[in-house]
């Protein structure tokens, strides 16, 4: 039966990716990468003169087209009897559009394998020297996507509960709204004074970091020049990053 | 200098774990495993005949002694000029202390590296079917520790705020108080008809899953046998679950 392999490919360091991910990277004859994880140093993982590696990141259409082209190529050569390997950025089911991914190859009757990955929600934080949880500080972690400004008509995320759920703040794919989130948060009741940190490129030779408090986060990450992709922390735990800025 | 490196092991699966992970089990002599993660097929991944394997579930304390008694151990070998390492189930700092050993670990004046993993979270709902966000579903998703029933004096989480966040709610340790979470979190708003699902012991060959609704989940994970550890989630994702029950 046609069939694909969905890999978390981690958050962009090559050797973050799991066995699993890695062996079936081998197995592969056709690999789709894009621009995020570890598809920069994928010659690291894996020989790819031997393989027919489609950067999906290059394809010339929209964001929704190029969706439907990614599901197209991969039924495509899955049928055609090739081993097909989509390999993503951090976990698959971590935004990043995993889960439609697999559906829609359900729909086209080709089997698809989910290989879990490291999240960059928690381990580019990590990356920076700061846990997302911590005994005594927090109980919970709220990770949130930041595409939408708050109140956008399509949000499904309720800022004024999550500015009082107690716990951390994680966003990803948020640095353009980075100043409608804090502010937000700020008047729906989060302490302006909560630590704070940003962290782009996270676990690659790029990374670049910024230390704040949730009135601050903006401003500092603009004067840092920490742009996408980026995660940003927001709660007791930014304390612990274990770097001055 | 004495240095130590704490590693996450992944949910269970052997090859789960980073190839960076694996690669610092490989130079370790000494290393600290525990009940979670891939201990029990650690020789998969290593050589453990070349090893010093120290299973630390099995001192003969209690929780906090016994921490102390990790702690003491690392620092022990660290300073003795062995390397060390700390295998942890799923990532270091998604509960389970590992920031707290990261802290003991400086204050004894010991270097410690930090290597991701594989949370349980996000992957032990995946390897059920059901990913943690979904376009046009979430846009966010909240892992609580469930070790503290609501309302419990020292909870950090408040449950009111998370019934209405309007994502993904994963929870983590709370096999003993699903009951008293569930029943909270419908008090509080949550829809009783909400999706959930249970998975125990995820991505080994113990796995076990029920599907469920926000009501009747303490019931079914009862009814079922899913017991600790367990993975549950509250959400309109646990709708794609790809198993009967």
């Amino acid at each position: 039966m046609a069939r694909v392999t969905l890999i978390g490919g981690g958050p962009g360091a090559w050797d973050l990716i799991t066995l699993r991910g890695a062996r079936a990277l081998e197995n592969a004859e056709v690999i789709l990468t894009d621009h995020l994880g570890p598809t920069e140093a994928l010659e690291e993982i894996v020989d790819t003169s031997q393989k027919t590696v489609i950067d999906v990141a290059k394809l010339p259409y929209g964001k929704s087209v190029a969706q439907d082209e990614i599901n197209r190529l991969m039924i495509e050569h899955a049928k055609a009897g090739r081993r097909v390997a989509r390999l993503k950025g951090g976990d698959p089911y971590v935004f990043g559009r995993g889960h439609e991914e697999v559906l829609a190859l359900a729909e086209a009757g080709v089997e698809c394998e989910v290989i879990p990955g490291v999240t960059s929600a928690i381990s580019v934080p990590a990356a920076a020297g700061v846990p997302v949880t911590h005994r005594g500080l927090t109980h919970s972690f709220t990770v949130v996507s930041g595409h939408l400004p708050p109140g956008h008509e399509k949000s499904l995320v309720d800022y004024g509960a999550l500015a009082r759920v107690g716990g951390t703040i994680v966003v990803i794919m948020g640095v353009k709204n980075v100043e409608a989130i804090t502010r937000t948060l700020i008047e729906e009741g989060l302490d302006p004074a909560t630590p704070a940190m940003a962290v782009s490129e996270g676990t690659t030779s790029r990374q670049l970091q910024v230390r704040a408090t949730a009135e601050t986060l903006a401003a500092e990450m603009e004067r840092a020049g920490v742009g996408s992709p980026a995660v940003y922390i927001l709660g007791n735990v930014a304390q612990f990053a274990n770097f001055s800025s």
